[in-house]
Order: C-alpha cells, then structure tokens, then sequence
C-alpha cells in the first residue's frame, strides 16, 4: 500500500537529495555493485560488492591458481598476504605499520588473544579475572569463557564503561568498540585507559567499527585487538578476520595456536617451533585465499578517503535517520541508539515488539535491514555507499510499514534467519 | 640440453601411452584447466584448477553476494554450507553421513579435536600423555604441544607402527596417515586397532591421503580425523579444512574453539553457549565462502568415481615413477617411498644431496615438483588428472637434469619457497 508521506518528510527528502549532490565522498557509491531497487542497510553484517572483486578473484583463480599453480606462494605474493593485507588495514583502523595481520575468524583471533594476555600477565598471578562485556557478541564470550576454562581463570562480565569491574585481579578486559545490538559506540580512548590504571591489557573487538569509525588503535595505546573484514570493510562472505597486537608486545606474544605459517623458517619444517618476529606470530595454518584476497581488491576505496570523512558522513546517516523518526515516528518506536554522536556506531537500533516483522515487511519494500533478538530492528549505514536520500526513503518506509500495519500480515512471520 | 632416452625408457612411454589410451579414467583430466607444456607432479601441495571453479565462484560473488547479499545466507545455502560440503566429503574418505564439517583451518581443527579428545577421557585422570607422530607436519606437533601446555599433559613423539608408544598412560593418538616427506602410507586399520587397544581415541591426519587413497574412517572405527582440502581435493589455495567426529562420540564432543556458528540457536544471540548436536558442533565464527563455495564446486570430479579405482590409478603412477628411477637411474637416487603398494600414498619421495637443485632444475623443464628439507625431491601423483604419459616424461626429465648436471648451473642454486 502507498502511503503519502508527510510535508515534513519531504522536507527532510529534498535536503537529502542536495546535501547527496555536494557530497564529495557521493562518488565513492561508484566503486561498488549495488543491486537496483534495493536501499542497502545492511552493511554493517555483510558489506556491499566492490567493483574491483569480480575481476581480481578470475584473477587469482584463473592465473594465478589455474596457471601458476604452486609457483603463486611466493610469485604472486600468497604467502606475505596476510601481513601484506594487515598493513592495508592498519590506517583505517589507525594501527601502526606492521602490527596488523590478516588471519581466521574474529573468534579464533580473540582466543589467540586472551590466551596470550594472560601469558603476558604470568609474572602477576593474582591476575585471575577475565573481564569481558556484558553485552558482546555471544562468540566472544563463548571463547573467553573457554579460554578462562583452559587458563583455569574466572570470567568477569561487566559494560565496558562500569570501571568498578577493573581491579588488581584483572588479567585483561574485552570489549566491544561498537555494541551489535544497540549501536552504541564506548569510548575507547578513557575506557582503555581505565583498563591500564588497573594494570590490565586491553582487548578490544572492531568488528563494528573497524571502516565506519575511526578507532587509533595506535593513538590510543591499545594492547590487543581484533576485528572481521566483512561489514564495514567489504571483504566478502566470510572474509578473514584480523588481530592486532601492540608493537611493544609483539616480540612476547606467545599464541596458543601455533602454526608453520607463524614459525621464523617454515620450510625448514621442523619439529620445534620457533615463532618468526613481528605480527605473523599471529598466524596459524594455511589461510583461505580466494577470500583473502577478495579482500585486498575490496578496500580500494579506502585509498583515497580519510576514515575521519567516512565517520563524517556516517553520523550525516544514522542521524538524518535519527531526526526522521523523532520527527515522523514519535511514540512509534524507541531510538535505542544514542542521539549523542560521540556515543553512536555507524548503525540505528530500533525497539519494537513486532520488531522481527517489521524488519520482513521492510524487506519486501526493498530496504534491507536485519534482526536483533527479541525486538530490534537495526540498520547499519556503511558510509561509503549508503546516501542520504536512500535513509529518507527507508524511513519512508518504514512509516508506510508502520501505518499500514502491513507487518501484521501472515507472510511475515515465518522465521528467517538474519547474520 | 636434450638427451635421447634410452630403448627402456621409450618402451616404458610406448606402454604409458597405450595405458593412457585405455584407462576409463582418463577423460577425468578434461574436468581440469591445466596450462600448456607443463607436468604437474606437486598436487600433493596445491590442488589443479578445477573447470567448474572459475564459473562457480562468479555466481558466488557476483549474484549471490553482490544482488542477493545477505538474503543468501539462507536462501543460497551460505549457513547449511559447512555441513553440506561435509557431506559430499563423507564418501570420499569413507566417513558416515554427517560425521564431517568444512571449518576453518587443519592446524585449528586439529587443536579442537586434541583437547576435545582428552575431555572425552576426563573419566580417565592417569591419562596424561598424548601421542604424536614423530614424522608428523610440523604444524601438527606445534599444536599438539600447545595443546598438551594448556591442558597440563606430556607428548610423546612415536613413529605410528610403533605400537610401544601406547600404553595406559595415552589420552590419544595423533597420527599421519601419509608421511608428508616419504609418502609412507600407514596402515590406519591395524593401527587404530592398536590405539584403542590401549584405551587410547584415535585422532588421524588424513591431509595426504584424502583424496587419493581410501581411508574408510567409518570402518575402521577412527574417532577423530582432520584434513585439508587444496591437495587432491583441488580445493584451490588455502580452502578450509574438514573435521570428522565419530557419530558416537558428537553427543559428547566438548570443543575448546565454540562459537555461534556451533550454537543450538545461533540468532538468540545469547550468552550462554548452548552446542547444536551434530557435527556442527565442531564450527567456530563465519567461515571464508568464497574459498568454501570454490572448494564445494571443485569436488564435482570426484562425484561420478569410486575411490578405489583413483587409488588403482594412483599406484600405477607412482608404482611407474618407481620403476623408471629403478630401471633407468639405479645408484643415482635413494628411492625413499615404499615400493610395496600397501604402503604407499600417492607421490613418490626421492632422495639426492642435490634435491633443492634438481627439483629447481626440473621446474626449469617444465616439471613441477617439489623439494622438502634437507633432501628430498617429493613428486605427488594426483590420480584425477596426472597420467601415464606424463609420468614417464617427467621420469626422462629427471634422467636428463643428472645426466647433464645442468642442476649444478648458479641459477638453480637461490632459495625459493616451495609450500
């Protein structure tokens, strides 16, 4: 059903569309594919398709593979990926040179991590807490609680902005720069400094903020940190995660997981590891290299844009979204998201109890947000392709979901599962 | 510089071409893109470029990730992957239906299963030592040391026929089915009979053997195996590992490595960890697709033949190799692989102080092997799409490198990376 939207609304549409024609970051949306018809709002579970992906993967499949076979290890540089493609990452996430590595999954990485702060707080034994955040991402806290299993330590979970969980008995501290559920961004900077005046290492996990927010892993003293390439950065289903360990650390990291790919002679081959200087300690085994390299080709419109400009132009997004439903939708939904730009991630987090068939009900009208159990509907604005006109008309739509209740309709209840 | 062959040696060709010419198998090698003027002896490291890769790979990134995006999680299969892949595995290396899941890499899948292996035995607490093969993959002690580190136990380094190893003392054994340096097949049979004997799980390494040689982890009652996929399974560069947990022991398998993707009802999103049954227990964090979709399309040769006829193929070959270094270059080369069939895998190990030389010598010729340290020229014969012809051409290569010496030559003397 068509639902004319108000004078307001196309108000707020008309200035999208000006303040979208003297964007000078507009053009960035032309280095990706982008289905018609479709207001992507989802980038930040699984970004947009560069342009640049298609042909580097027939690249890499097609020669490098097909033609070039085992000769690619070292002629077409397979081999020095993963540190190769960390030092791509490392300016957008404000790292140092060289302290980026591209290398499994975000979970795998963080059990390498924790694990491995612990070893560096062995000389402190009365260091026996695992603090970690009571609003993480389920994964990291399966793997937390399982490496505090293996350590024989205790788990500690708290909001990483309650420092009375910080005392004399915390090895580390996990916590998430970006909370998946509510969009609220912490602040890194003091609460890492919080973390240190308690004399525990901090670890922290990008995965929603790492090419949306700019982080200063450097800048900020962080300790460790980890992070997935495939919202924000675009890498591709799956692409492989990243960990980054402090320069100062990294000739004492000592991985759990060990592997040739991390040993100072690999091809020596021999029984005894003896773990190569530098951040490729944090390897493991053989990576996925079509994914890997999906990856490298995806963050070419990183090259030429400062991660401040995109946080920019994020908080342009999530708050134009922000001003239309306080506006359009007062009363209708709770903004769970702060309206506080230093406290808000890159995405708008919705409460509603129909929240799941909303979300389907939108789906249908082409806007493409996703689920949060129990009840809220989240939009991710990955800055680099998403425009302001495009927010409007989401939130267009999502009135017209709303006043229609469409939503209620029996199509959308049946369960779909959302990443 | 070109040496005429001998008569034996082109009666051996003569015999290979007709062979060729007959072998049921043979047009296998047409499911492969193969370059020109080359012989591929190194698919024991890197598998060839399947034909249905390339395409399957575009339809993966450009319809299903660039216009579908995060709708394929379920409606291309993205989530059910794992587990499906698993599946088309099973028969290959003769698991149950269900026994096996596509995740991340060997080294990380072998680190699940040894500490996963030793909770199974935590009924047992004089258990104390794990078992490793004193040949094994570097990677595999690596991690078996750090595994026994955090789970308090001792490793001991045996050979896998030596059965004095075992004793009341053994959680497991972790053992290689095919010795990656002399392509020594085990006999896995006689030997898992052996470790359970002594009360010990049997954990197999089935990397060099998958693929080529049956395996039968089912009948043969192995309780937890590990393998790669971008050897004879072609599944392109770094594609991720398998697992196989025993169908009996996955109601009890209790992985160090959880993670969402191994929830009971991963988009709850809650944080307690609660294991789905099954094999996917065994998942972690979202794996690399593209890699995972290559390596799904690349296993379509092995739909349309039994395993038993590749392993029939693969003993011809290297059983040729053998022969030709036995006829034609007596005294020249130590012949390191086992002659008698039954413990033979699928490559053929020479040995010769020159072996880095001579293997640079013959890539020079267009014959791909591969040197591993400190003297071994290793030559991998994957049945699918190596043949006859081949073989003996390659053999007549290798005749011409030592009877020229032309491996002494300064160009064939620098150091590169073989994998």
């Amino acid at each position: 059903m068509t639902i004319t939207p108000s004078a307001a609304a196309v108000d707020l549409a008309t200035r999208a569309m000006a303040a979208d024609a003297a964007d000078p970051l507009a053009g960035l949306r032309d280095q990706f594919l982008l289905p018609d018809g479709v207001i992507y709002l989802d980038g930040n579970s699984l970004g947009a398709l560069p342009l640049a992906v298609p042909r580097a993967v027939e690249e890499v499949i097609r020669r490098q593979w097909g033609q070039q076979l085992i000769a690619s290890w070292t002629d077409a540089g397979w081999w020095a990926a993963p540190a190769r493609i960390g030092n791509r990452l490392a300016p957008i996430i404000g790292a140092e040179p060289d302290s980026v590595v591209v290398a499994d999954s975000t979970s795998v990485n963080l059990f390498k991590v924790v694990v491995a702060a612990a070893r560096l707080q062995a000389a402190e034994p009365q260091r026996r807490v695992i603090v970690v955040d009571d609003g993480t991402f389920p994964t990291d806290r399966y793997i937390v609680d399982e490496a505090a299993r293996m350590l024989g330590m205790q788990v500690r979970p708290a909001a990483p902005d309650d420092s009375s969980a910080l005392d004399e008995t915390v090895v580390a501290a996990v916590y998430c720069h970006v909370d998946f559920r509510t969009g609220v961004l912490y602040d890194l900077p003091v609460i890492t400094e919080t973390i240190h005046r308690a004399g525990a290492l901090a670890i922290w996990d990008v995965c929603h903020s790492a090419g949306a927010v700019p982080i200063g892993l450097a800048e900020n003293q962080v300790d460790l940190a980890v992070g997935c390439s495939y919202k924000y950065l675009n890498g591709g289903p799956g692409s492989p995660a990243f960990v980054y360990v402090a320069p100062h650390l990294q000739s004492r990291i000592d991985s759990p997981l060990p592997g040739w790919h991390s040993h100072a002679a690999p091809f020596e081959m021999g029984q005894d590891y003896r773990p190569i200087e530098g951040i490729e300690r944090m390897r493991v085994g053989t990576p996925p290299l079509l994914s890997m390299l999906a990856l490298e080709a995806a963050l070419g419109p990183f090259d030429d844009v400062d991660i401040a400009l995109i946080r920019a132009r994020s908080l342009e997004l999530t708050g134009l979204m922000i001003e239309f439903v306080r506006t359009e939708l007062a009363g209708r939904l709770e903004i769970v998201t702060p309206q506080d730009d230093v406290r808000r991630g890159s995405q708008v987090s919705l409460r509603h109890p129909d929240a799941y068939r909303i979300v389907r009900a939108l789906i249908a009208r082409g806007v493409i947000g996703d689920f949060r159990a129990p009840d809220i509907i989240r939009f991710g604005f990955a800055p680099l392709y998403v425009n302001r006109q495009q927010v409007v008309q989401a939130g267009i739509e999502l009135a017209a979901v709303l006043a229609t209740e469409e939503y209620r309709e029996p199509r959308f209840a049946a369960r779909h599962t959302v990443t």
